[in-house]
């Protein structure tokens, strides 16, 4: 069997491990059937640059680099799609099937049996449109998805291989800004804006702080509360009357109705406007109406590329989620994407769902969490994270630094 | 021996591995000499909050927790400083010595024999004047510095505590970001900001990331090397040629002589001048003259607390800085900073030099070692920086999460 395994959308600490996870399974597979002609010599074919590559048949054989055990251990450790990445959205079918027609062109060129894409709701979407088209053109073709993102609102599955590490990331950091911003004497107000446009899981699992016996983040606004900069304000005043140090989580989704100015407001020198984001505007409207010392952090891109402590968990089910993408195409299955389901006692298993499920929707965080003031969540929330950032997986180290993989 | 012990200035990752230096060296000196009624029976008070603090006589006994041999070690790992810090500094005693009669009299009153002082050059100001005074007052009271600060500007000794693991985290950062800027296929220019108002020291350092085989940081700009906006989009634009994705560390403190507009550009809805870093403003400019994708990365206070990954060689070092200040103290010693010496093998001695050396002077980074261009630095950076990063210090983690230290 030959399988094309390609990564989309924004990079993650633990995308490559899914990878990795794909490469392995597809090796047992061999082994496990050495009689089968379909699966005794199964290759896998990377593809570089998502959808986009595939369409310029920018393939690899990842037997070259992967079969040396201790690149394929390095893939799983290293940050962001090894493999690149793309944004790319296929067009409807029913309105133009070139670009599908293409596809099948250079996937049957390359006798590709099995496409796997790893990636979130674009990439499902693109699963869920290419693998219905296949079917329908009657092509054997199979395309399975495989979930990743640090944003965790993906339909139908527990959580998100990639939130795991990137919830790690942001509470540790959270937990040094804290340790930083307690040094002085005076008042101050510390505000940390977090990813996540249009759910605030990865802000809402600042929580976890409070399970480590941390008194921040004091409040924590997500896009799924209701939010204003009025409030925001009584908030923190009324916090700075017990604490010394106030420390806010606010998910850069938030849209306070009071605030429709704060990404149009002024412009630079050559009339752009200023994109500031919610942090730096709440940092200013501290600053004018409270007067206190404020300073806001915006994470960036560290909270989804930063791979020098990842979570084992996060990394290991990521793994699995690549494996099982493998073994779910054995069974002969396409239009599916692998979906983690949560037992009791946090027993994982790796389950399907169709693609068309996952794709454009946005699973957001649950009201029944939030606290009813909207600027905190509940411990359901704390029960909820915890499992997903236990264990440490610590880069492996070279004179001072750790060692990436690269193709 | 009766020892005060106070951390000051802007925190570092560490700072605790000093302040958990002094007291060790102080109940080590108590055992090693029994029978001598000045050092047998050592005594260390932690004065939170500074020379602040010490006005308003805010003391812990140290033995009370650091007694315990696992929160010593859980100190030595805890970023930012564990006592508080301050900004103060100290009127000259010949305009005004009432705040000197004050800090003798409470010395005095806690029967302080040597008070040490960890910081940067605004601290060891503090020790140079107060020490003086004291002296010419006829106190026996002795003041002793140790140096600390990640921006390595401090006058007299080969780095500073705290330094390593921010050089450490800064090129582990950067590393990232670089894996995680080029998945795409289109072009990018990533700047990213970088701590050292005065000197450039911190993002030089950036230049570790081409000794690990990287291509990037493609530029780096310093505060001592000549900087203007032309020379930055021209540089940029001829690495475009032939980079896909061009990385440039920036040092916050680049003052380019055609951009005087950077801090008073634009005004928010309030009238508030926009405070818009250099990585920002450089941002727009490559928005604006070369119209690719541009991102600014500002790595904040992240630089100076980030402590989950930690430079063994720097907490080390820094211990030890904390240790010898207690054995100057020891010989009698006053208004002196310690000192780090490299030898030929990076065998790093511990020095003293006169606190007033090191205080309100800036140690530049070397002309000699910026290319003839301005834009990046040479081997003999790489030579430096590279010994100060070696070994790695993991948090001691409960539950998916570091745990910190608290007084």
């Amino acid at each position: 069997m030959r399988f094309a395994v390609a990564q989309s959308g924004g990079p993650t600490a633990a995308i490559n491990a899914s990878l990795a996870g794909v490469y392995e399974a597809a090796m047992e597979l061999s082994k496990k059937f050495p009689e089968d002609p379909r699966f005794c010599s199964n290759t896998v074919l990377g593809v570089l640059h998502g959808i986009q590559g595939l369409l310029e048949e920018k393939f690899i054989d990842l037997n070259d680099s992967l079969s040396d055990p201790h690149k394929l251990a390095l893939l799983k450790k290293t940050p962001a799609s090894a493999l690149g990445s793309c944004r790319f959205r296929l067009p409807k079918a029913e309105q133009d099937d070139s670009l599908y027609h293409k596809i099948r062109q250079i996937l049957e060129k390359h006798e590709i049996d099995v496409l796997l894409y790893i990636g979130g709701n674009d990439s499902m979407d693109t699963v869920a449109k290419l693998s219905k088209w296949l079917l329908e053109q009657g092509s054997p073709i199979q395309v399975i998805g495989v979930p990743k993102t640090i944003d965790n609102d993906l339909v139908g599955t527990d959580h998100t291989p990639g939130f795991g590490s990137a919830v790690k990331y942001l509470n540790m950091t959270l937990q040094e800004i804290l340790r930083d911003c307690s040094v002085y004497q005076v008042q101050s107000v510390t505000i940390v804006e977090i990813m996540g446009r249009d759910a605030g899981w990865l802000a809402a699992s600042s929580c976890l702080l409070r399970h480590n016996g941390e008194s921040a983040p004091h409040f924590i606004y997500l896009p799924e509360s209701e939010f204003t900069v009025a409030q925001f304000l009584n908030d923190v005043r009324e916090a700075l009357k017990t604490n010394r140090c106030v420390v806010c989580a606010v998910s850069e989704g938030v849209k306070p109705p009071d605030a429709d100015l704060f990404r149009s407001g002024a412009n630079d020198e050559f009339g752009h406007a200023y994109l500031s984001g919610i942090g730096k505007y709440l940092e200013k409207q501290v600053q004018r109406e409270i007067g206190c010392k404020v300073r806001s952090v915006e994470l960036n891109i560290m909270q989804r590329c930063s791979a020098h402590l990842c979570a084992y968990t996060d990394l290991i089910e990521a793994e699995r989620c690549g494996m099982r993408a493998v073994w779910l195409a054995h069974d002969g299955q396409s239009g599916i994407m692998v979906a983690m389901k949560r037992g009791e006692h946090y027993d994982i298993s790796y389950d399907a769902i169709p693609a068309s499920e996952a794709a454009n929707s946005i699973r957001t965080f649950p009201q029944a969490w939030i606290t009813p003031e909207g600027n905190q969540v509940t411990d359901d929330a704390i029960d909820y994270f915890l499992p997903l950032i236990q264990g440490e997986v610590y880069p492996e180290m070279s004179n001072g630094m750790p060692l990436h993989f690269q193709f």
